[in-house]
């Protein structure tokens, strides 16, 4: 079960399980598709209403998909679906998972609190009505950690000294933005309730996100969504699209803020290996799921490079941050679960710039009216 | 101004600095009241309606309370009621504040975290958006921290060292129920918008209050609330109703559990101070509110004691904890901030016992019929 199937992930992850063979069950309010339209912009690649993508993906996958129409933060509509199709793992997307849009004003703070704390309070508790042994694997964030002076753990819980005491603890977070802070209630939420319950998690906390193709979308029928705006947009996609209107690359203040990327085909490699190897039955099991750490300025040189490669003179102009975050710091997370699950890295991401931008291009015509969406209008202070 | 002046400590503090001299702004949206009433129980000490005792206290203390019916998730309400009363000091007790109403199912989950957390939100951009030099005088709980084996800092942050780095981090944390993980993630909220906007903060990390008089509470009048069922009461004000009424007082488990309290008079005492002695602009204040720290097996020898001297024979009879928590652990929480600020100490529990139950004693008889409100009937597993 995925719920948040439309998502750019969701939707990839569905079409990766059902091409193994696995039944999957999607749920979705649609939100992303309105929230986008809300701030004024669109997905950079087209897609398809999720009926139409769905019977699409259907003729290709024998039917595995099955799309239920809903809202998580409706119990009765998960309480109703988990127990209709008692699906053995249930990979849990149905978040706001924009940090701009979550700072926009007072309204979207609210609402991305109540959205995602709430949709995760009802998935536990419909689990706990339904059955303990069903594994959630829940998508969290590296963001969730900010970026401390130690190096962050792969664990929910830390070995510290407090004034000459030593004692366990929940690893630190620091939040970002209410974005960022909803995922490090929801690990606390999750945390208390796996120690009530005995909840079988796999709480990822994953890096931004790039690409647009995965070993399932190899036709256009079937592309993911692709945010390259301001709010919706992460790093990389959206420095892709500025690279093919002629704009400049625009890391945000001094540029070395160092995050963990990786492309969308290791996601769902690693989301597979995740799902496929679950974790002893009332076990929390913590993934810090990147591969490569780099600086939006160092990758603002990849792209520009790559899209050299392609004839495109891409410029890089750093542009006011309108974020509070240290733009040079220390960076070490620890990552040895998806290693020692047998990962394998596939993408690297200056080889993979190349194909973005190979997809981005036939749709420059449309995307030339939304240059006003790609600089930020909401600063964080 | 007092969000949530209908409850147990609102009311006595809007006697408080109505009698101070200080003009009183109160918001209530009256949930306690109706919340009571739906667990089955009732104030063990009868209340007035809001409008009654405002009527009341008005004509003793000059006209300075005013009463405005609302609720805090009402943003316009909010940002209204600021606006036009412009007050110095905002205290925020607007807050579902029962561990056992929390955990009674997921629709008291879901209400608890979208009401606490959501409420705080909106209070905290009423204030960016009128005055950041306001102060915000949060109730939080010493709940928040659990029972760590560290000595509990009285600061939002420590130094701590993890796996050979030192950093400074958010002092950490451990609810135990979901009221307790609101006021965590309340906490993380403020901390996040006091370092965005600066708002002026002083968090309370108090433990539980007892008792049912002040120095401005002299005649029934105006009694404030006073919960004893297993929802809604807290353990001393539990085990008073409990000796008048013949049952047997009631500590859970192995009773070990050591919490840090104090009296309703001591509690008013310490608000004052922190009210009158406002931190810096900017500065995020945390105080440890406590006086004495006792075991809940201790608290009831006390209260045996107390009552035989009224000629009461109180049995104790340990039941079964309904909550996941430690019943013997390390607990040696920090307290300088309210010393440092001159406070001292009024009340002590085992002389504070007496006036208790002589408050109670004339309402034994209405009482006689919510016995089986006592004992709890939710279980956190």
């Amino acid at each position: 079960m995925i719920l948040g199937i439309d998502g750019y992930l969701g939707w990839p992850l569905a079409l990766r399980m059902a091409s193994k063979g696995y039944e999957v069950i999607g749920i979705d309010n649609m939100a992303t598709r309105k929230s986008v339209e809300e701030v004024g912009s669109i997905s950079a690649l087209p897609i398809k209403s999720m009926d139409e993508r769905v019977k699409i993906a259907n003729k290709e996958f024998k039917g595995k998909i099955t799309f239920v129409k809903g809202d998580i933060t409706d119990y009765k509509l998960i309480c109703d679906t988990i127990k209709e199709h008692t699906p053995e793992t249930i990979v849990h997307f149905a978040e706001q998972r924009s940090a701009p849009y979550s700072m926009i004003d007072v309204n979207h703070a609210t609402y991305t609190m109540r959205n995602n704390i709430n949709g995760t309070i009802n998935l536990i508790y419909a689990i706990r009505g339904a059955d303990l042994d069903t594994h959630v694997v829940k998508m969290g964030t590296m963001g969730e950690f900010g970026t401390p002076k130690f190096d962050i753990p792969e664990a929910p819980f830390v070995d510290v000294e407090i004034k000459g005491k030593r004692d366990k603890i929940t690893t630190p977070k620091w939040g970002g933005s209410w974005y960022h802070w909803t995922k490090v209630h929801d690990t606390n939420n999750l945390l208390f309730a796996n120690k009530l319950w005995g909840i079988t998690m796999t709480d990822i906390m994953q890096g931004p996100v790039y690409g647009t193709r995965t070993s399932e979308i190899k036709s256009e029928d079937l592309f993911t969504r692709f945010d390259f705006d301001a709010v919706w947009g992460t790093v990389v996609n959206r420095y892709c699209v500025e690279a093919i209107l002629g704009e400049p690359l625009t890391p945000y203040g001094k540029g070395g803020q160092i995050r963990g990327f990786l492309s969308l085909q290791d996601s769902m490699d690693a989301l597979t290996l995740l799902i496929e190897n679950k974790p002893k039955t009332g076990e929390y099991r913590s993934v810090n799921q990147f591969m490569e750490l780099l600086s939006v300025n160092e990758i603002a040189e990849i792209v520009k490079t790559e899209a050299a490669k392609l004839g495109i003179d891409a410029k890089i102009k750093n542009v006011e941050n309108p974020r509070v975050e240290e733009e040079q710091h220390h960076y070490n997370p620890e990552r040895t679960v998806l290693p020692s699950l047998g990962f394998k890295l596939k993408v690297q991401m200056k080889d993979a710039i190349g194909e973005i931008i190979k997809d981005l291009l036939p749709n420059k015509n449309r995307l030339e009216n939304y240059k006003d969406v790609l600089l930020p209008k909401t600063r964080w202070r």
